[in-house]
């Protein structure tokens, strides 16, 4: 064995939800929206000029970071873009977590944080959260390198409060905090005026949900001035032009449409409240998702059961089977009201066959 | 100043040629392509289905990278692609210089390989090209922890030959040898017969010069199975889904429209040929070219004169005016035949007027 293999960086990949395709599927896995985007998306691609495809994109996707600072009343100077939220938080973690301290992040949470964490050799420890999945906020007033938190949460729906968020901040001056909003616009929980007080609070935020453009691959932070600059600078020392110029295109036209945006949030979030009040009346409990998914189990039929047996029906949806606290839950995006019918009634008719066939035992 | 600061990751980033915006410019500064991308990439535009982009896209690219494979006579195992050849060269130097010896890298060749070792603290040591610009191959022949050549060479335009390059993989057998063939489709003189023989050779590829593509940032690396797995290794640490759906329908249309592309690359090295003569008329010397820009100086007109008097004219080529043994050199990338005799008209008036200024004094 060549020895160039012992040079090769330890890694431990997260494994996204799977990407099947069929025609009949029910997606309720990744938490995508179940909206197309908006119409001026399609209209941006028509009148897109490819011959300018030949131009490497401008560096600083201007014309995307002024959009979206535009949107949220902030500088341009403020707004960080990325290849999905994923690729800003990963820039993030690498900018700002260079401390021997270990960074702190909730034991239930988006599970890329530990990856990034190993993959660019963080020290970091997972906090757990209490028995409602609720943050235990004192539980990070501590020496740290850094404290990441999804808000609302993922997988779980929670949300914690801004006052929560603020007195975590306030406990943490030294160091970086992240505020994961990738699920935001489906709460009223943003955190984004902390901002504005606060020089060491990051926002991240994401177009694959709450804009249906998860396969342009747009995120972006907000913060103050120097966190935004130091993320550049390591943006820059890794790929000058990360945004093509179609997801600046597509981003532009996405940002700019409100109407169809609040729309599309309100149809999910109505959605969402209907699944919720089925779910409670099928036996199932969950926290009270802010979010376009509902992280549920139920009293007696165990989450792989229901999981196997949807998947038979092409309904998918994602379960967290080596994470012991959670193995029993369901983590169901909120797709069409149309598919979160059929995806009720082939709960029910699966916790019918379980009741019947222990019964015949 | 808060100590946020004092963990911030330390970086000197990379400094791309500028995207002026002028409608008369002619723009021979950041080695694009002058031709539009295969008018197939127009047709996919109008055949996507935009409602799909509210999915995450397939986190292998599997239909771009299985195309990428098809076009080069390999395994799809042995083909990563990512978000430019920025992105893939920068996730493979994460990947496998992770050593205590220094990697190494010619002195003159594309100045991110010394951005990207900082960024990721990966030691290194620039080796001096001779005084034509060609790789001293016996200098690559001692203990180091990778070695990193772009063949042909930006921005001297020099290439090596194949046999070359296997003494040098030859004497470096225990590390990863990284051949950057941005340029190779204007020579021809790629390595990837190499890729077959040796298990630590990986060569990496774009679609932003000969696919005119730039604008979409793809970029692929080919290598060996086991290279190419921990690449993806790496990349699956970093971010799920880097490339956009639209650049997986982008590429494909591109590589696989092979007459378009054979083409292009005809009238861009014709043009290189017809403009090498006039530089030589002139008083330009230059190393002999083969990719789409031509690397000079002038007998008797320093670099500078000539690089602000064309910008004037709206004329824009690259300088590198801190790194001095190649500071009175220009970078000129080709355009189209009437771009290029509208740039040798322009430098030839530039010459006059020095000269003139000369004789007046």
């Amino acid at each position: 064995m060549s020895s160039w293999k012992d040079n090769l960086r330890k890694t431990n990949p997260y494994v996204p939800g799977e990407q099947p395709k069929l025609d009949d599927m029910i997606k309720l896995n990744t938490n995508e929206n179940p909206y197309p985007p908006s119409p001026k998306v399609r209209e941006a691609l028509d009148q897109f000029d490819e011959s300018m495809l030949r131009l490497y994109p401008d560096p600083a996707s201007a014309e995307l970071v002024d959009a979206i600072a535009e949107y949220n009343g902030v500088k341009r100077e403020q707004v960080f873009v990325g290849v999905g939220s994923d690729d800003v938080l990963a820039i993030a973690f690498m900018t700002f977590f260079n401390s021997k301290k270990p960074i702190l992040f909730p034991d239930i949470t988006y599970s890329f944080y530990d990856v990034w964490a190993e993959l660019f050799q963080i020290p970091y420890e997972k906090v757990p959260l209490d028995e409602n999945f609720e943050v235990v906020r004192e539980d990070y007033y501590r020496e740290n390198g850094g404290v990441v938190l999804a808000n609302p949460n993922a997988p779980t729906g929670v949300g914690q409060s801004i006052q929560a968020l603020e007195e975590i901040v306030l406990q943490n001056q030294d160091v970086v905090v992240i505020i994961d909003e990738a699920y935001v616009d489906f709460s009223d929980l943003s955190a984004l005026e902390l901002v504005r007080k606060y020089d060491n609070v990051l926002i991240v935020q994401t177009f694959s949900k709450s804009r249906s453009l998860a396969g342009m691959r747009i995120g972006h932070a907000i913060g103050q001035e120097a966190l935004i600059h130091a993320m550049n600078d390591v943006r820059f020392s890794f790929n000058s032009y990360p945004m093509t110029r179609l997801s600046v295109a597509m981003g532009v036209a996405a940002i700019r449409d409100t109407a169809y945006f609040e729309e599309t949030c309100r149809k999910v979030i109505a959605t969402r409240e209907w699944t919720k009040k089925e779910l409670k009346r099928l036996g199932f409990t969950f926290g009270d998702s802010q979010t376009n998914f509902i992280f549920a189990c139920h009293s007696s039929v165990p989450g792989v059961v229901f999981f196997d047996a949807l998947r038979e029906k092409h309904i998918f949806v994602r379960r967290f089977a080596n994470q012991p606290r959670i193995e029993n839950y369901l983590r169901i995006s909120i797709g069409t009201q149309e598919e979160m019918q059929k995806f009720i009634q082939e709960v029910e008719q699966i916790i019918e066959n379980v009741h019947g066939d222990s019964h015949k035992k």
